[in-house]
């Protein structure tokens, strides 16, 4: 079986529209490339219970979970005391990074830093370079920065511990047609290669003309390049142009 | 009470990577506009389960839900056939449909195409002035195109259907500090308007400097501004620069 993930975005800004995330894009890409399968994309507010109710919901449902946001010093930041709860443990306050905080922003720093040196009890912490204060993993559940560099960051000290699965290959051939001209034909290749290959179809407009992305997506190089060529057939049989 | 919404964004290709969804912001934007609040998102596969399940939890849970992808003519568009079954209702091809397809394409269309003149028995159409294929309604879930364009002439014409709730106004400073410099006074004006101004604060660099936006935002202007006022006593006290 290949291992599966989930993402959930934490944010009122995302959904007040005022931040547009670019984080579910990234981790999307990162997880295609090591053969994990992105099943599915949760968007919250900074509410505790929506916070715990969706890491509940999800860590039993996936192999991974990745949180994104609401780990920062103020008050809106909520997401740390939220996974704790989910997992119904307390926190604690890492000297260590307590230490590492003094070194980094001398010893006058505010004490509203030191809210990004608490952690769930049982947490492995997840480095950060760029700004010392670390994202931490419970369980299957990794928690990162909402800042997409920063969040960048602590994905690739995750990724080395991640299961990787069968990678999925994909081949595509764009076509100067709508979908409708393709729809039966391709139809019948995706029900040749019923659960081994997925056929998919991108509409888009290029100088104003419909044209159509044909998109197949497997696990199995021979398969897909296979019905890759039964595509092939089928544009030539219909006399479409790919372009 | 504010009328709420959720948006679903189905499609695998979002969760492959492949497409960088615009849909969300371009909602929530709206959505913000006529006071309705957006409290979550879901991205889910084309699956036609993912799709009755998360359809069936969310309309229960908000006013409205919107939903975008999944309409289109090929195999793996089948949304219009998941909603049908979340509703438990069988489909009808919409004859007035069909004609305008015939008159739009000429008489020799494609078969295919008339898949998006099927519709769950007690939709109401969504017109679509660009492509033609319409989007429905089925009670409180509306049913829109994935294609950014298309999606956004489907929701011009359901906007005026919606009950609008009170505006959501907001107010901003960006200064040029880092978010623990501002934390404890920032939370003690939160706990003084507290469920009536939220108070958010987002890091950026600028520069390579730290900064931090201060967003203050609520449906009563009268307490926005005071709370407002607040902010920038305190970033006075505090000598901090606005930028």
């Amino acid at each position: 079986m290949n291992p599966t993930c989930s993402i959930i975005l934490i944010g009122d800004e995302i959904l007040s529209g005022r931040t547009k995330d670019e984080n579910l894009n990234y981790i999307a890409c990162e997880m295609v490339k090591i053969g994990i399968r992105l099943q599915e994309v949760r968007v919250i507010l900074d509410d505790e219970n929506a916070i715990i109710e969706t890491v509940n919901a999800l860590r039993k449902k996936y192999t991974y979970v990745f949180t994104t946001g609401g780990i920062g010093p103020t008050h809106d930041d909520i997401t740390m005391q939220s996974i704790a709860k989910a997992f119904k443990v307390g926190t604690y306050k890492d000297e260590k990074i307590v230490k590492q905080f003094k070194q980094s922003y001398g010893e006058t720093i505010s004490e509203a830093t030191f809210k990004m040196a608490e952690f769930p009890i049982g947490a492995e912490l997840i480095p950060n370079t760029v700004t010392t204060a670390p994202g931490f993993k419970m369980e299957n559940v990794f928690v990162m920065a909402g800042i997409p560099k920063v969040m960048q960051i602590m994905l690739k000290e995750v990724l080395p511990y991640l299961k990787h699965g069968k990678i999925v290959k994909s081949k595509h051939v764009d076509i100067l047609a709508g979908e409708s001209t393709i729809s039966l034909g391709f139809e019948k290749i995706q029900n040749k290669y019923a659960g081994k290959v997925s056929l998919g179809s991108y509409p888009f407009k290029k100088d104003d003309k419909y044209c159509t992305s044909l998109v197949l997506r497997s696990d199995d190089e021979e398969l897909l390049n296979s019905a890759f060529n039964d595509v092939k057939n089928m544009l030539s049989d219909l006399s479409i142009i790919a372009i």
